[in-house]
């Protein structure tokens, strides 16, 4: 498994906390895409597009390649294991503290 | 499962994005603690503590109670149930698109 920085992880939990970037890795999980694809159901402006997928890219979320004139976007494999791990543990022990309650 | 609303989301995500509200989760994964509790580790104020637990009761992921002069806080069972299956759903996308491409 990727070991994250808490600044890498920061990054990444800002960038999920937007609805259209939120929509964007959904759209990229189904397979890789340029930029004008991921604005068009949106009716967002090329240039607004591009910052999400900047903010994205640097949290290293997704990469990029100049393809021709279009920019096509890809989601990085395996990117959200560190964090769904890490959710998934808090999770459980949450579960453990609340069954133990009864029992003291 | 808890049915989320994008807003609600967001503001668990932008939770989530600080190292120390980070730590507090996991602190209180192994059992509910008192505000002073939790700031004593970091030598931080009770003020500056109190920030970062209104965030976290914000976005649902910890519950507070009044118990004589403190509070104690809880987290919440199953908060972030929605969004560890989420992730975990994109990584799992993301690694079949992967596989897939060697053979188109």
């Amino acid at each position: 498994m990727v070991q994250y920085q808490p600044a890498d992880i920061d990054r990444a939990f800002v960038a999920l906390a937007d609805a259209t970037r939120r929509d964007v890795l959904e759209r990229l999980s189904t397979g890789s895409a340029t930029i004008s694809e991921l604005a068009a159901p949106y009716g967002m402006s090329l240039t607004g597009m591009k910052k999400h997928i900047q903010v994205l890219e640097d949290a290293s979320l997704i990469t990029t390649e100049k393809v021709g004139r279009a920019r096509l976007c890809h989601l990085v494999p395996y990117a959200f294991e560190g964090i769904s791990v890490w959710l998934a543990r808090l999770d459980r022990f949450a579960q453990v503290v609340e069954r133990t309650k009864g029992t003291r």
